[in-house]
């Protein structure tokens, strides 16, 4: 096995160079599939409808203790190029940061991860496996990327028995925060049909708006819970009405509406569907109004209750940080909500402020800092 | 004087012939001017920002006994000439009728008024005066029509003591109703403004929505009243609701919506804008959302109640068309929502089925009958 040692901050420049934004690879699986067999890492392209994902096992597979990272490599695109003062796909290392699309999101955490996987299994192989499983879409779609490599592995007989995500998870402070668990994410979009008519004569026609403010009106008001100790109050948010009716003496024949509820533990898809379902039903029985639903749920709430996993990344946070890092569930979804079916989950990796902006960047101090977390977590784990 | 008698159908025909799709005069006015003219009737053109008007008096200024007639003789455009298949503007006659767009709405009304008002000064000279008050824009924005015609008036000490408005009135039936108000119409545009925000945050953001639908079911909900004795009850029709806002993870920042109110002499477009307003100020208080309404009252309630007028016109409606004629205040607006302000008024005239249709037309029997009925109103008042 040929001894590699990596340089963190030069290989998430260079992971910053290849322009994968979803769905193109750009080059970056490639590059670490480079870096990872090299290292002895056994690699398998898990590649699905035109998605790259690869997957990566140091050690036996299928072993009881089998240490995980979840990443991803694709990036969002760059809008306008003119409003970036910093070439997107450069990779510049200038003002004590990485500069570039992908720099804080997440390429830094993938290369921080790999970083500390190559490392500790040359110094000190562990009587387990190192998983890493990375994906080339995250951003997307979502559904030939970290799914297509869960269903891989559970095909294969590959197992992790615990994982971490490295997505950004701190607000400000390098420390501050890791994810023990998401809400979940439903949209709805509800179409009220009536029948059309003259707004002088409105018994003459079946108006869908009224039905369709009462119900949206019940629904806004309505409280989903109160939170729990570990999840914020699950929100129901209105997102759009729209008729498009420019005659102010036609009454319209329908009406659209749209909503997002994000939603803790409390609920599931499946029962925030059927209240949805049972609302509609009541508020259009009897109008002459027809109101359809129809219902995406893009991910699951999911706790990894705070225990050893928690536990053992608070500690290596606590040691390089200097802080102690809050246990929370906020914030949008993530492919941890795939992964949380496989094994516990949780998320932790960089202050995520630039992510998803022009000129984004990540601090040279923080990759540093983010890949000793990362050993020092694979360390505490096989001791 | 010269001796003229006048062929109502014809006159109607030639009427049709001039293409007076609003606000083109069309010849029409010209055509009416003359006539009177020759009859003995002081023509003036009061015409306004473009708009073609005539008035056209038969006996003494400002004397006591001033009946006026109004109609207008624009119409409205003939929309696809290909699904026509008569000619639009060739007046012709076929089949028992008139055909072409006015044939209905108005110009035989207006021809039928006409034609008795010559008959009537030349056989029966009254002691009073016979007013025409004709405009060339009712159909459109209606601004320098009538009531051009009635600020003339009042400056130039011109009076009508009481007033027929010559629309077709009835639904069906020759005869069968006659209108002696009408209800008020009143549009408002609601916006709704807040704070732009990500879904999964909505306490951070200032959704609109909310605020706006919980307005609109309150307005929906609410009975305006139970109708009068002559009036139906007061209707609202929420007519729109528009955000525009694809993004589903996205809480938008404005929302508007559109409603229309048909009200009845309960009401006016103030006491309603006072309801409007003390509404939208209980519904945005304390929550963040600014809402502005935008209101504009086309026009009043009215009601001249049955006495007199109402009686002489159902009298010789009766006479002629074998029906006692129901005292109405359904349908649209017209220009007796102006004339109102001036003296009492009615309405009546032919059936409206055809009317702003493809192969407009009017029954040849109906526009005799027509001009019957205006004739004996004529003899009646000034008996
Ligand atoms: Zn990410
Ligand atoms: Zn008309």
């Amino acid at each position: 096995m040929t001894q590699t040692t990596i340089d963190t901050v030069a290989l998430t420049a260079e992971l910053v160079r290849c322009p994968s934004v979803t769905p193109e690879e750009g080059g970056a699986l490639l590059l670490l599939e480079g870096l990872l067999t090299q290292a002895g890492f056994a690699c398998t392209r898990v590649d699905r409808n035109g998605t790259a994902n690869l997957f990566a096992r140091w050690g036996t597979k299928g072993h009881a203790r089998s240490f995980g990272f979840n990443g991803h490599t694709d990036v969002v695109p760059i809008g306008v190029r003119a409003d970036w003062t910093r070439d997107p796909f450069g990779g510049e290392l200038d003002a004590g940061r990485v500069w570039g699309r992908g720099a804080c999101d997440m390429k830094s955490g993938v290369a921080a991860f790999v970083a500390a996987a190559i490392d500790f299994v040359r110094d000190t192989p562990p009587d387990g496996a190192v998983i890493l499983a990375i994906t080339g879409d995250e951003e997307g779609p979502a559904q030939d990327g970290t799914i297509a490599l869960l269903d891989w592995m559970r095909a294969e007989g590959e197992a992790m028995s615990a994982c971490l995500v490295g997505e950004p998870t701190c607000p400000e402070q390098m420390g501050e925060m890791m994810k023990i668990g998401r809400r979940g994410s439903l949209n709805a979009v509800i179409t009220a049909r009536g029948r059309q008519g003259h707004a002088a004569y409105p018994h003459r026609a079946a108006n869908p708006l009224p039905v369709l403010v009462r119900l949206l009106d019940r629904l806004a008001q309505h409280e989903l819970d109160q939170g729990t100790d570990h999840f914020d109050p699950s929100t129901l948010a209105l997102t759009t009405v729209d008729v498009g009716n420019d005659a102010t003496n036609v009454i319209p024949a329908t009406a659209r509406a749209g909503l997002n509820i994000r939603f803790n533990d409390l609920h599931s898809g499946p029962s925030l569907t059927e209240w949805l379902h049972g609302m509609v039903q009541e508020e259009s029985a009897g109008t002459g109004v027809a109101l359809e639903v129809d219902i995406r749920v893009s991910g699951e709430a999911f706790l990894t209750p705070p225990g050893p996993l928690s536990d053992m990344v608070a500690r290596a946070v606590e040691a390089e940080c200097g802080l102690a890092p809050k246990l929370s569930t906020s914030g949008g979804t993530s492919d941890a909500r795939f992964v949380k079916d496989h094994c516990p989950v949780v998320e932790f990796g960089l202050v995520g402020q630039s992510m998803h902006q022009v000129d984004e960047f990540a601090e040279i101090a923080h990759i540093e800092q983010l890949k000793r977390v990362y050993s020092r977590i694979l360390q505490d784990y096989f001791a």
